[in-house]
């Protein structure tokens, strides 16, 4: 029997816990109690581990408000380093590299975590829970940690607010966010086959001046979405005059 | 019986030629021939509708070296008008809204289709044509084909871009882009779903002040970078106290 209490209730904590829960339908021996972060309400004393889920500003402060547990302590953070904890003797990290929204599911079994523990069994028990869940679990430091997180705010979170920007300009023409939908699936898929810098198109990465021009332009009405064009579109042409290698 | 013919060996002239071919393994009667937009060498001379597949720059001059035909005459750009054309009687724009790569399979049936046409039989023919491929063909003048192709420019090329500066940050801990697609197709999938703006999470638009140093500061061996991440965050926390209405 596992039993793991996930702190807090927001879209990371309530996406953990299904997740868990779905790894006990397969028959796994396992409890999930999810805990209010602010009023720790009926905190199970007795738990494996206390899988802190809140805002990075705030998992120092709820682990130092925890009483002293024989379970593990972790957090969920991908930019917070272990020592948040350092009141509990052992504590680990538990990163899950994904964007979570509340009401949108999720195939839980290919998401990478990323481990790290305060000793070696610590690491050998969160990678067990994390197994629960997923077929992607990896051991990684806060440093390597670190570049994961940000790597993903320039895939992920940017991403999605040039997708905002594209939804902005289409209902210029009264028309549907959708249409863009097949042409963006088909950039990740080429993703999947090639490295981005080789899947690079567009009137940047052809040097097509004239196009980039009238495109600054018609962005004219708003200047922080025309600059984010223009930069973004100078670092396509030199980049692709830099080596492959040096990025 | 269809005659086409795809002017321009690039990358969308050999994808669209391979969607026409397709269409005839449905046993629909279509011939397909690709000229050298150079050479025009055994250019057909009856042709139903000759698709101009080349760079933008080059389209007005492909257009006046091929002679006075029947048929209709076509690009397929999402930025260049009609009028590029004007040499033809039959005129017309077949613009497919996706990225091509050459070597990458996509599935062409559910790619939109924006057809322009000098008259309203050329606009018919050529909505049969694209219908040949597609599943998704609409009208759009020239105003609504730039819009989509500058909101095309945000969601594909730019969104690649930021793989690539994924891509690089990642490598710095000798670990694999790949680590990074469950992320971004779930960043696809929540866009399916919600509106863009609904989706957006990470750092900025948590206000998480404390993240966005840290991570600038990891970037200062890439100024352009820095100054990608720092706009970005900027416009996504401004854009959050704005009305959702407007964008």
């Amino acid at each position: 029997m596992i039993n793991i209490v996930i702190i807090g209730e927001g879209n990371v904590g309530s996406h953990l816990a299904s997740a868990f829960r779905m790894s006990r339908a397969q028959k796994r021996d396992v409890t999930v109690d999810v805990v209010n972060a602010r009023t720790l309400k009926n905190l199970p004393s007795d738990a494996d581990i206390y899988l802190i889920c809140v805002n990075d500003d705030a998992i120092a402060s709820v682990s130092d408000s925890l009483p002293i547990v024989n379970g593990i302590v972790a957090h969920t953070s991908g930019s917070i380093g272990i020592e948040a904890l350092g009141r509990h003797h052992r504590r680990g990290v538990f990163y899950p590299l994904q964007t979570f929204t509340k009401g949108i599911e999720l195939d839980y079994s290919e998401i990478p975590f990323f481990i790290e523990g305060s000793d070696s069994e610590v690491c050998s028990r969160l990678c067990d829970y994390a197994k629960l869940v997923s077929d992607a679990v990896r051991l990684a430091g806060s440093s390597d940690r670190a570049l994961l997180h940000l790597a993903a705010v320039f895939a992920c979170n940017f991403s999605n607010f040039l997708y905002t920007i594209a939804d902005c300009i289409i209902k210029k023409g009264d028309m549907d966010f959708k249409l863009l939908l097949p042409l963006i699936r088909q950039s990740v898929e080429k993703v999947t086959h090639i490295a981005p810098q080789l899947a690079q198109t567009g009137p940047a990465v052809r040097g097509d001046f004239k196009v980039m021009q009238k495109q600054e332009i018609m962005l004219s009405s708003n200047p922080e979405y025309q600059e984010i064009y223009r930069l973004i579109s100078k670092c396509i042409l030199e980049n692709q005059t830099q080596s492959k290698e040096n990025c």
